[in-house]
């Protein structure tokens, strides 16, 4: 562990009720040495895939040990089962619901492992079951940020729940993909990535490539502004995720042309 | 004091403007040790009640000796108090305009003192009276997290304001409450707790209740997934804060039921 | 620099998006010790004169060598340049499209110096063009919150871009400003203030001034509950921040009045 260990948060919790000072209060009541960082409060409620998305998009940018708590539980009290997912960088605490399977698909090593929370002795007292971010997950991070052995947390599963992923596919020189995403600012990131677009050609920067959304040809430009060079209308760019991201210059772009998660995109080299 | 001493916000501010950040900023400006946890800064606007129920419900999720700065402060710069609330294991500092009301009923002990803060030297220097979130609340928090004595602070008061308490009442074998917020989940918590329901009946788990809402019964399930043996429709549960709570399985109670606050809810032993 | 260097953080990333969590991600991973305290991340979008006040506002209620990361940059990743502003108490990380605009007209001083940041492995690997902040803005910041000497971090430049200020003008008795921000309460902060009043008399306290909007004379109060005084209604007093501040006690003073950035404002000595 680091000598100031990092705990962030990824919640769908909001920001106007008192719940994630509340998980924040009981992670430094265990370990006053923990540093929690948000990511995000503001997932759609109930959005396991979204969630999915945020974590793994996000959980490499943090020093290698950080412990990412991510919180969307509609199950919560049921039977669905509290998890640490242990990678070769970092630990995973949230619930069995399926928002690690990017995790899962991405992180497999000789280090991987998932265990079923079971040690209830690292969770706070339960008086009632809607608020185990407080009561089951919090505590169990701020215990591991301690150095408690993984081991002591529960048993090691297999049968780890997973969502459906939704990829990009490859036909002849076309690649096929879709909208995962919207950020605030109306840009619609797609899951065409240069990792899939380095199958497409051994050299993707010098390759030249006709990016298409609902039947009209979009320019493909190094960064926002050079859509202007176009006339500024609907535009791609290969954002800083390395995922193909389309936007229109200094505006929202998903509200001015309706575009939303799901729709279909598609890139073909020239 | 804690070696990283522990100061939470609740306020009004909202997160547009920059007014959080500045006390943060005069905080450390005076103790640099000081850890801010955020509890919420969105309280509706001058809702003295609303402050009042997320501090009693939020203050026990911290460490002993941490400081609860809540400003909700209509009155700013006029007449109304300053005022340092000590209890045997918290600090609260803030207006004396009722919003520690159920501070002052939930933690008398011979540690309870209310002290008016007077001393301004450790105030700010102050240019206008409209932000002593700032000025005044800030600088005294820092003050005190850096260990000074309680009483160079100011001189005790008794005569402190307090605002009426809504409290669910107890007739015959039926609890009569009312929703007291409502989160942005559309969950509804009302005032009946497991306190209250604790002196119905012996044993609180074993017995079985009727809840009624708007004329209808609404099924008392054990955790929010758990409604769908019952259809799904509106229902009840017992939150993890001990209260009743209305709500609609992965869905917005309030808005959907045009459940408010104020709304009776009744529960009865069977 | 301090043992806890502290990094303020004003974008219009919102907090709906993973941004801001991946800014402090990038900073703690290279200086653990920093302490990051956000000042708004909900600048209006590609808002570079909000964001001015909002920094030069907010800049002085931090200790001295804090570093104040400040990033709304629609031209992110095209030919506009990386910055690092030096004053005396304070350093200033963003683009240069204007948005430091005040900082440089209110921080001259022998210390004074901007500086393009050119060394590039002060900045992470670039896979995109779209996250400046997040790779350019943020590893800076955290560079040199760990003492790199500024020297090292690019060349010294005197063609920054300043974009027009608004300033309040003088002509005989009378003050002629404009509303420059509206805040979340509904308050309208004006551009003229304390300074400027000082002006037209010696001492500011003890004169008597007429307040002007919309044709209506408005009452100048010395707290917003004292408005009640005078019927409370749209009343001028002075702000914390020394700024003639329009508003409507308890209420929206700019939905119900329709008050916009841009009003003019008169005051005029009686």
């Amino acid at each position: 562990m680091l000598a100031k260990p990092i705990i962030t948060l990824t919640t769908d919790f909001g920001l106007k009720d008192p719940f994630v000072g509340l998980v924040k209060g009981v992670i430094l009541s265990i370990n006053p040495e923990a540093e929690i960082i948000d990511i995000t409060h503001n997932i759609s409620q109930h959005n396991i895939f979204e969630a999915s998305q945020i974590i793994s998009m996000s959980c490499r940018y943090f020093p290698p040990t950080t412990i990412h708590v991510v919180v969307v539980d509609p199950g919560v009290g049921g039977g669905r089962r509290p998890l640490l997912v242990i990678t070769e960088d970092y630990y995973f605490i949230g619930p069995d619901n399926g928002l690690f399977t990017p995790i899962y698909e991405e992180f497999q090593s000789s280090f991987f492992k998932v265990m079923h929370l079971t040690a209830s002795h690292y969770f706070l007292p339960m008086n009632g079951s809607t608020f185990h971010g407080r009561d089951v997950f919090a505590p169990a991070a701020a215990w591991l940020s301690k150095g408690i052995d993984v081991f002591k947390f529960g048993e090691q599963i297999t049968d780890y729940v997973t969502i459906p992923s939704i990829k990009a596919t490859i036909k002849g020189d076309i690649v096929n993909g879709n909208v995962i995403s919207i950020d605030i600012f109306g840009n619609a990131v797609t899951n065409i990535t240069t990792k899939i677009l380095a199958k497409l050609t051994p050299d993707i920067e010098k390759s030249r490539y006709r990016v298409k959304y609902k039947g009209a040809e979009l320019p493909l430009v190094n960064y926002y502004a050079d859509s202007s060079a176009f006339g500024n209308g609907l535009s791609a760019v290969i954002n800083s995720f390395g995922h193909l991201e389309i936007f229109f210059y200094k505006e929202n772009a998903a509200s001015k042309y309706n575009v939303n998660i799901g729709d279909s995109v598609e890139v073909a080299l020239i």
